[in-house]
C-alpha cells in the first residue's frame, strides 16, 4: 500500500488535516468527508457538470482538457480546479467555502440551512409597549395593568418573570416602557425591560443519533447544532429491540423516556453553554423523529409498534409542555411534536417533505435510507409513503467486515484504470471495517468490473483478478489482509454479504416501485430523487443507480438534501405557518403498507437481482 | 369552684363528652362549643326568639314561663327545651341535629353548606361517547380518533391516561364506548372506560390557619374538610412579620411558598386517604385567602405589602397549573386563585361576598374580624370594602392573660343574677388564658355591671365588688387566682388590656362608620350585619353591640355566616358561573384606603370610647 498523503482542508480561519491515498480524486475525498453538497455538485463526481470548482494548492495532476474548457482563465490563475478532475499526488491544501463546510453536522459548525427566509414574524416577535406606573392613590397591581395592556392575549408568564417586573414598578413613575415576547399574536411568554435572545430548539430524534439545533427565534438564525449518540442503544441498536424491551419490562417505557430526556437535556446544556445563554431563554421546541422515538419522547406506549397493524398512540401533531416532560427549558415552553404519516413513517419524513417548502418539486421521490428506509413519492398534490424493512446492511450491519463509519472505516471504493479495487478510509493507520456507503460502492465496483454477475454471484473474472478464498459464508473476496494495515481480522466481502445487500436494496427498491406503480408514473416522469439523512449525503448516486437501489434517472436529478428532517423541524420552529403545513402534509400523504400489496412478494424477489444496465 | 358537670352532646350516632359548670345556660355552652348557628339562634341567647329548641335529658332546671309559652305541648312531652332558658344542674345529655353539628370545621365532620344547588352542570360533566375500533387495514391511532370525536374541544390528557386507553383498543373491535370528563364544555381532562370520582379542592388560606374542602365535582358534595395550622407561623404569627422576613432574607419568599405548598399537600394527602381516593382524582382547585397568602401560594413577591400603597403583584383572578406549583393533584389540574379587592382585602373577602349568591341581601355590612378586620358594605349595586388594622386583641394577643382558644381557655364570660363575673372554659382541669371572643364578653360584662365606665376606666364599683389590684399595666381585675385552678399565672384583666380592646374595636368600628358614611346610610338602613370567619361564629352579637364594635342594629339582624370564604371558594369550584361572578364582584367593590380618609383620625379617637347605649 502506498503512503498516504496529507490533505489540509482550510475553511475560513480553520484548518483540518485528513489523509488520502495518492491517485484518489479530490471529489471523492471531499464527498467522503462530507464537504460536497448541492452547491458544488450536480453530476455526482462524474466529471461533466463543472460545479465542483475548488481552490487547490500542492501536489496534484495537471489540468485536464475538460478543466481547461470549464474554468475561466482567471480561475485557473487563482489555482481553481474541478475537484472531480483533480487527482491527489502528495500533500495538498484545499480551500472549502464556509457554507459548504457548514454541512458537517458531526461537529459544532453551524448548520448550512439558513431559516431567516422561512421565519414568519407573526410566530415570534418582541413588541414595545407602555403601562401606566403604579398609582399611589388607586394602586393597580402590575399584573392587572399587564392584563389590561394585553387584552385579548393570553399572558403565560412565569412567576419569576412577574416578580422580576417589580424592579421597574416604583410608585410615582408616570409610565413604564416594557417589551413583550409574543407568540402567534396570541400568547405573551415574557415581559421585561429588555428581552435579549429568544431561542428555540429543533430536535430530530433518530434511532442511532439525536440531533438538536439551537435557533435564535427573533432573527431566524441557527446558533448551534449538536448531534449525539442515542443512549437508548444499550437497550438495543435497532428500534424493534427497544420496543420489545418495553413490552418485557414493566419500567421499560419509563426508562426509555428518561434516558431520552436526559440525552436531550445534556444536548441543551452543551448548546446553551456554547452560546452562553440560559436554558430559560429557550421558549419553544419542535421535534421530528421516527414514530417510536416520538412516542418515547412523550412517554407514550410503543406497544402498538410490536405487531401489525403497527399503530402507535398518536399520529397527529402533539403540543405538550416541555417542562412537564422534564426538559430543561423555560417553564412556559411548548413542545410541538411533528405529525406522523403512519406505521414506521414518522415526523422525520413529514419534516423532510416540509423542508422542500415553499416550492416543492411537482414530482419527486424522497428516500431516507436506514434500517427502515422511508420512501415518499410526490406526484402533484398526491403523496404516498412507505417504510421498507431494509435491515442494517446499509449501515454496515450484517456484513462480515461491515461497521459504523468511524476512525479506520473504509468510506469509499473505486476502480482505478486497471480495474484494481481501491479504497480510502477515515483517519490514519489501520483499517477496521467497511462502512455502509462504501458497501454500496463496493458492490457497484464489483458489478462494473464484472467481478460479480447480475445475480450477485462472484465471477471467474474475480477469481482471476482478485484474491478470492472459501469462507463459512461462501466465497470471500479479500479486501485487505495486509497484517500491517488491518486492525483486527482481514477485511473480506463474501457471497452472504452480497446477499444482504441484495435484500436491503430489494426492499427499498420494491417500495419505490410500488409507490410509482400506485402513482402510475415511470422513472422518466420524476423531476428529482431526493436523498435525505446524514447517510444519504455519503452515497454516490451513480453507484446507487448501478446496484439498482434507485431507479435509473439522469444522475443530475439525484439530489442530496442532507439532514432534511432537521431542516423541517427548524422551519416548523421559526414559522407557525410551516408547523400548520406539516399537519396538512400529514393529511395528504397516503400511507402504503407494503406487506398488504398483492404484488409485493413478486416485486421483491425480482428486485433482488442487480440491474446492470449501463447508464 | 364547683365540680363540673358532664355534658353528652349526641349527634346522630355520635356522642361527644364535654364538661361545664353547673349554673351555666345550655345556649352559652353550645355556642361556646360551636353548636349554635343560624338555624337555632336569632336573639343571641337573650331568651326571646324561641329558636334554640333542643332535646335535653338529665339534670336541668324546670321549664321557665317563656318556655311554656314558646314550646308546643308535644315538644314539652319530648323533652324539648329552649337552650337559653335551660340551666345545667348536673350531668346532661343534649341532642344536636346533624346539620347544626356540621358547622364544626375543627374536625372532619362534613361542612354544613351543601353546594349541590350551586353546581353548574356545564362546569364539570362526564359524557358517554363512542370511537371506532382500531381498523386493521387503515389503523388510526387512538389519540387521532379521540381528537376527531372531540373536534372543537381541547384534549388535555396526561400521557398516563393515553397509555391506559390502549387496554381497550384491540384491533377488530367495531366500536369502543368511553367516558370523557369535560370541563366548561371545552376541555377534556380524562377519558376512560369508567370515570369514578371526580374531585376538586377548595382552599381558604388564612394567616393563622388553612382550610381545605374536598368536593365531589360531579355530585357537588363536600366529601371532607380539614383545617390545619399555617406552618408559616414560625416566621411570624402575623402576616406583616412574614412580609418583613421575605424582604430581609433572599430565600424568604421561596421558603414561605414551599412551607405553604407542603402544608397544602399534607392536607390533600389526609383528605384523599380519608375519602380513599387518589390525589390524581383531584382535577381542579380554587383558592381564597388574604392577599399575602395568595401571593405566597403563587410564589409571587409580597414586597408591595410592606409599605403604602399596599399593592401586590396581582388582584385579578389567576389561573395557574397546580402541578407547576408543586401541588400534588392531577397533573392537568388548574388552580384558580380568586380575585382580590385591593390592599389587604383579599380573595377571602370576595369569596365571602360570593357566598351570599345567588340572592344577596340588598344592604348589608359584612365583617370578618381578625388582626386585619375586613369590612364590606353593600348597598344595592354598589359595594365598598376596607381593611382595619385591629391588631391582635380579638385573637387574645396583646392581652395580659389572652391567648388562642384551646384546652384551658376561658371561652365565655357572663354575669349571674348577683352581677358576679362567671366564666366557662374549654376542657377540664385548669384555666390557662382568655380567648378573643371571651375578651369581648368580658368587656361587655364589665360595662353592663358598671365595673368599667364609658371611657374604659375601672370603677369604684369594681373595686368594691371584684378583686382589683395594682399591676405594671395599670389596675388589674383579678379573674382567677385560685392556685388549684390556674395553670400558670393568675388570670387578670387590666387597664392596658381594656385599652387594647378599645383600639381594636375602634379600628373596626371606624371602618364601618366610614363605609356607611360613603354609602350615605345609617345603621337603621341595614338589612343584615353578617359576621364571617370561624372567629365570628364564637361572638356573642349582643356583646359586640354593647362594646360598640358593631352598630346598634336589632340583634336579630346580626347573622353568623360561618366560614363564608370557604363556602365562596367551594361555590367557585363547582360552578364556573360563580367563578366569573367573583371577578364581577371584584370589579364592583370599591376599595377604601382608610388612612387616606380626611375624618379617619377623628372618627377613630371618638370610637375608642365605649358606647353604653342600652339596646
Amino acid at each position: 500500500m502506498e503512503e498516504k498523503a496529507r490533505i489540509n482542508v482550510i475553511t475560513g480561519e480553520k484548518s483540518q488535516v485528513f489523509w488520502a491515498l495518492p491517485g484518489q480524486d479530490l471529489w471523492s475525498f471531499l464527498a467522503a468527508h462530507n464537504f460536497i453538497n448541492d452547491d458544488n455538485n450536480n453530476c455526482g463526481g462524474r466529471g461533466y457538470c463543472g460545479k465542483c470548482k475548488i481552490k487547490v494548492e500542492g501536489k496534484v495532476n495537471d489540468l485536464t482538457s475538460t478543466e481547461k474548457e470549464k474554468l475561466l482563465p482567471d480561475e485557473i490563475r487563482k489555482g481553481i480546479r474541478l475537484a472531480c478532475h483533480c487527482r491527489i499526488a502528495g500533500e495538498v491544501s484545499v480551500y472549502v467555502e464556509e457554507k459548504n463546510a457548514e454541512f458537517r453536522l458531526s461537529d459544532k459548525a453551524p448548520f448550512a440551512f439558513s431559516p431567516e427566509m422561512i421565519r414568519d414574524e407573526e410566530t415570534v416577535k418582541v413588541v414595545n409597549f407602555f403601562i401606566p406606573g403604579l398609582d399611589d392613590l388607586a394602586p393597580s397591581p402590575i399584573y392587572d395593568r399587564l392584563v389590561e395592556a394585553w387584552h385579548g392575549y393570553k399572558l403565560d408568564l412565569t412567576m419569576d418573570n412577574l416578580n422580576h417586573l417589580l424592579l421597574f414598578d416604583r410608585a410615582g413613575r408616570p409610565a413604564i416602557e416594557l417589551k413583550a415576547l409574543v407568540f402567534d399574536n396570541r400568547v405573551v411568554k415574557r415581559i421585561d425591560k429588555k428581552i435579549e435572545g429568544v431561542y428555540g430548539l429543533a430536535l430530530d430524534l433518530g434511532t442511532t443519533s439525536l440531533f438538536a439545533a439551537l435557533v435564535d427565534l427573533e432573527k431566524g438564525e441557527i446558533k448551534g447544532v449538536i448531534s449525539r449518540t442515542n443512549m437508548q442503544r444499550i437497550y438495543g441498536a435497532d428500534i424493534i429491540s427497544r420496543v420489545s424491551y418495553c413490552l418485557e419490562k414493566e419500567d421499560g417505557l419509563n426508562k426509555m423516556h428518561r434516558i431520552l430526556i436526559n440525552n436531550i437535556n445534556s444536548m441543551i446544556k452543551e448548546l446553551a453553554e456554547e452560546e452562553n445563554i440560559s436554558t430559560e431563554q429557550i421558549y419553544k421546541i419542535t421535534a421530528a423523529g421516527n414514530p417510536v422515538m416520538l412516542h418515547f419522547l412523550a412517554g407514550l406506549s410503543v406497544r402498538g409498534f410490536a405487531a401489525a397493524p403497527y399503530a402507535g398512540i398518536f399520529k397527529q401533531g402533539l403540543k405538550l409542555e416541555a417542562w412537564k416532560l422534564g426538559i430543561n427549558v423555560n417553564m412556559q415552553a411548548d413542545l410541538f411534536i411533528l405529525p406522523q404519516v403512519g406505521g414506521f413513517v414518522g415526523g422525520d419524513t413529514v419534516a423532510c417533505i416540509l423542508s422542500l417548502e415553499p416550492d416543492p418539486p411537482a414530482r419527486y421521490l424522497l428516500v431516507d435510507i436506514g434500517t427502515n428506509g422511508e420512501v415518499v413519492l410526490a406526484c402533484g398534490d398526491r403523496m404516498w409513503a412507505a417504510s421498507a424493512a431494509a435491515g442494517p446492511a446499509f449501515e454496515g450491519g450484517n456484513i462480515t467486515s461491515g461497521g459504523r463509519a468511524e476512525e479506520g472505516s473504509i468510506n469509499k471504493f473505486y476502480l482505478d484504470e486497471e480495474e484494481n479495487l481501491r479504497f480510502t478510509f477515515i483517519g490514519e493507520g489501520q483499517v477496521k471495517n467497511i462502512c455502509g456507503s462504501a458497501v454500496i460502492d463496493l458492490v457497484s465496483c464489483l458489478l462494473t468490473a464484472g467481478y460479480i454477475d447480475n445475480r450477485g454471484i462472484i465471477t471467474e473474472k474475480a477469481r482471476q483478478r482478485l484474491k478470492v478464498t472459501a469462507g463459512s459464508r461462501g466465497s470471500e473476496i479479500v479486501i485487505c489482509d495486509d497484517i500491517k494495515m488491518v486492525r483486527n481480522n482481514p477485511l473480506v466481502f463474501n457471497q452472504e454479504d452480497i446477499r444482504q445487500v441484495q435484500l436491503a436494496k430489494g426492499a427499498i427498491r420494491t417500495a419505490i416501485d410500488i409507490l410509482m406503480h400506485k402513482a402510475g408514473i415511470s422513472e422518466d416522469d420524476l423531476d428529482y430523487i431526493l436523498l435525505a439523512g446524514t447517510f444519504g449525503s455519503y452515497l454516490n448516486p451513480t453507484n446507487c443507480i448501478k446496484i439498482g437501489l434507485l431507479p435509473g434517472v439522469e444522475v443530475s436529478k439525484i439530489k442530496n438534501i442532507g439532514n432534511a428532517a432537521a431542516k423541517g423541524a427548524i422551519m416548523a420552529l421559526v414559522s407557525s405557518k410551516m408547523l400548520k403545513k406539516a399537519e396538512e402534509i400529514k393529511g395528504k400523504v397516503e400511507y402504503v403498507e407494503l406487506a398488504r400489496e398483492a404484488d409485493f412478494e413478486e416485486r421483491f424477489i425480482n428486485n433482488l437481482d442487480f440491474d446492470v444496465r449501463r447508464l
